[in-house]
């Protein structure tokens, strides 16, 4: 079997990521894009530890997902209770997802020093979870937590722990390298130990008919064994497809990476690894090309920046900068290139280039002005501009609006429908007063005729924003219906802290459509003014015409 | 043997990754650096390509340096003249470096179709370069350009180009991943077949004697076997470890892993790796615990940040969010972290979160007031106190210095070093202008003396922050040394668009500490202003006292 079921836990593991924070809205996006990417499984929080994860389930059960199924995420039952009395276990039901992932201790320190239970005990609240949970109807996963460690320090016990979840009913019994220190070489033997165990257990007793990276501890078993890794020693990648190598055929990890401490095993590294690489089926066909594009949605949902040169998927990770590459590029792309960028949607880069970013501008321009064919010279010059402005920090992943503004401007002629004239915002503070206040006023000019008008609000942008709708209503009733539903600022180089560039994406509704535009800028009012206008200018274009002149 | 030697490479292949550009002085900055930690030899470019190398080369032979040695890198000499006569190698000896580092080819397909040789050609090419090196009086490292790309698609012809640098007298033999697209299995195989081949060839014919993990093919050959790892697939810690166990103990690498695409094998991860986990001795003794510093150091250097979930040097590589992983590590430190994060000169770090809370609360509480208890009812009032703040977005997670300072002013009585008493910030792009500007005043009070500055700045937040300084350096002229390394913006509800909160972390710098302050509000002048003013009150109260009136 060369399927392997793929798990994210970006809502839950990666939650718990330094500077993470979802609200219910962020969450519900992000299951939208992992399900576009065509993920089996979400991990999406733990119902019972607050208010805020109630409130998602109930919501994305709305949702209408193509590929994806929801798990909700839980402890064993507490010590000295029976499950039905307990209220986590009860919450975990209470959400209504088909599985539930539930984790318990495989490693004797943890059962002694931080659950202070006994061995058995620890077992019992194992396999009475495990099984309560089968009772009620749920799929059930078990996340054998630390593992690895426990492997390490008593393999016997933490084989037992398995056993336990296993004969209770679980579904996939995974193998979790929860501190991040175990090396490859480690994983393969301990992966193969384990389903050997867990087999003879179950009265299969030719262990050669395991045989490390040719038959499969699923088929063997009926259930599906897993592997969860942490990247504390960079090695998270590398035991994730050691694992799949030896058997396990259920993988969990965080699409951008992102998770507690050094993060979670990359599922935007792993899955190409294991498709293209290795040729295990990871996603539906035809999703793989979509790597690119919906990881970098989920870091700009998640409000981080993906590393430029993380691999795969990065903006530099197919850059070519030494001149020998770019030659052996030229003469033959293999030369130094693992893969096709295209394969995972990311674009070669080097300075003569035009092939990366071509196939979506020409996608675009052909919805614009359908008679402009790929092979158009305008294309290439359209890629080259896009190139240009993205290495200034425009990158428009993510903000469909100004992408197409920019194709419209630049295919031209191109007459906006307003121009702002001037501007002023100013933030104050005045002495003996408690509380600042922003207020803005703003010139615009239609057709020759000018307007002005002035609003105060939460802050410079607010201020602004409020101030040009006001003078544009004057021109287009129509923008009463339109408002912001999202707004996002990124800084993009920090380390220039508060003179570094920001990036800012709005997002826009008028009630029935959404779309996504972009402002950068050393000013975050300029910035956030690039992106009011784009915002503007796309709704006026779709409702009265196509703004060229 | 357990030594392995370590070539950083940040100087050469480290400047081919986007974006990294270093002056003169820069360079000399990195020597230095990785001189204090202890690395033995630095490759630091090619004399041949450009004449900004060319007088590093002559300044840093004046450095006085402990440990480490100066290398050159170039390619073999040109097609069909003698080195002799080759102005690049002539360039490699007129720098007068103890060791040089030739790249060659190993890869059938780039001798074909880059190089454009016939297969013996290139291995001439090898062999008289190096030959002519040795002859120099140089010590020769052999870089096998494609070593595993070749080995995959030839393996005779890649060990023969091996074998035609070791027999010409070269004192490395390092095998390349230059396209990063090579697993650690077949990394294993790969050195494993390499070693033996060679010593077939040097009519060592005991196969037996070359024993994986085991003996040393250093000690056998009486060269040293290397590995050169790029990370295109994630592995590159993985591959440079792996090579290791099979044999090779010359190990290249930049210390903070950056590099051309997706980066070099970075030595800040695989160090540790080495020493701290397989016994292997890659620096000098009390070096490892330079490691986090040296690494930021170089990091800053080349003015990129690192990812602050780095593996064991990243700000976040020991912090614990999880209310479970924080109770765990109270209970004991093993029981969530894989080593003991002062080993690499890094440090553990409680998140204060929705789940942390209470125990984090009291253990600093515990530092700045050790006569308060852990059950003093005030720690109860701080943490109620906390989460209602929490619950406004004041997410102190993070926020260490903003932490502290609301312990210290909670804890009371506490006198600020300064107040704000007014300010008004500008943003502005008046009528006939193509661009905006902003400027900022700032009146401070400063036990009873006012004093008043103004400001420009790139945008409002920047000329809020450049006013305050100059109303404050009148008072406190130590304030010099300090600026601001980071700024980040996060919306904390973004549905409420513009008129939503902002909450702005920024982490200020004296350069030997870093601290990183917290503001809340939904105006992001606001927001920035209680970041900046508690990141001048903390360090005004580290150097100045208690702050306590």
């Amino acid at each position: 079997m060369n399927n392997i079921e793929i798990l994210d836990t970006t809502l839950r593991d990666g939650a718990q990521g330094e500077g993470i924070s979802f609200s219910v809205q962020d969450k519900l996006a992000v299951v939208h894009t992992l399900d576009e990417l065509g993920i089996s499984w979400i991990e999406a929080g733990n119902p019972g530890s607050n208010p805020k994860d109630m409130e998602f389930f109930r919501s994305v059960k709305k949702l209408h997902l193509e590929h994806a199924k929801i798990c909700a995420f839980g402890p064993t039952r507490k010590k000295g209770i029976k499950p039905a009395e307990d209220p986590g276990i009860q919450s975990l039901l209470e959400v209504e997802t088909p599985a539930v992932v539930i984790f318990g201790k495989s490693w004797d320190l943890h059962v002694s020093e931080v659950l202070r239970v006994s061995p058995q005990e620890n077992l019992d609240m194992i396999s009475e979870t495990v099984a309560y949970l089968k009772e009620k109807g749920r799929l059930v996963f078990f996340d054998a937590e630390h593992f690895f460690d426990g492997w390490k320090s008593d393999p016997k016990y933490a084989f037992s722990s398995l056993a336990a979840a296993l004969e209770a009913g679980a579904d996939r019994i995974v193998l979790c390298d929860t501190n991040g220190g175990t090396f490859p070489d480690a994983v393969i033997d301990a992966v193969w130990e384990a389903a050997n165990a867990l087999k003879t257990r179950q009265g299969i007793n030719d262990l050669g008919q395991f045989d490390a990276g040719h038959s499969d501890p699923g088929e063997i078993l009926g259930k599906l064994l897993g592997i969860h890794a942490h990247n504390d020693t960079d090695m998270a990648s590398a035991n994730t497809v050691a694992a799949v190598k030896t058997g396990c055929r259920h993988v969990q990890g965080t699409l951008v990476g992102f998770g507690e401490r050094c993060g979670n095993a990359s599922l935007a590294a792993v899955l190409p690894s294991l498709e293209l690489k290795l040729g295990f089926r990871c996603l539906p066909p035809g999703k793989m090309e979509l790597l690119s594009e919906k990881t970098r949605k989920v870091a700009e949902i998640s409000n981080i920046s993906i590393p430029e040169n993380m691999p795969y998927v990065g903006r530099q990770a197919f850059s070519h900068k030494g001149g020998m590459h770019v030659d052996g590029i030229l003469k033959t792309e293999k030369s130094f290139e693992h893969i096709d960028p295209s394969l995972v949607g990311n674009d070669r880069n080097f300075l003569v280039s035009e092939v990366g970013g071509r196939s979506i501008i020409a996608e675009k321009v052909r919805q614009i002005e359908p008679s402009i064919s790929r092979d158009d010279p305008i294309i290439s010059t359209l890629t080259r501009k896009m190139k240009t402005l993205e290495a200034q920090g425009w990158q428009f992943e993510g903000a469909d609006g100004s992408f197409e503004l920019f194709i419209r401007r630049e295919l031209g002629p191109y007459k906006p429908f307003f121009n702002i004239e001037a501007y002023r915002v100013v933030t104050e503070h005045p002495t003996g007063n408690t509380i600042s206040c922003s207020h803005a006023w703003v010139k615009v000019l239609v057709d020759g005729r000018e307007e002005i008008a002035a609003a105060e609000g939460d802050g410079p942008v607010h201020a602004l924003d409020e101030a040009l709708n006001r003078a544009l209503l004057f021109f287009y009733p129509g923008l009463e219906q339109v408002r912001l539903s999202d707004y996002k600022v990124r800084v993009i180089d920090g380390s220039a802290a508060t003179a570094a560039k920001v990036r800012v994406l709005m997002t826009t509704t008028d009630g029935r459509q959404n779309w996504t535009t972009l402002g950068v800028s050393e000013d975050i009012i300029e910035a956030s003014r690039a992106a009011l206008v784009d915002a503007i200018e796309y709704i006026l274009i779709r409702d009265q015409g196509s703004g060229n002149g």
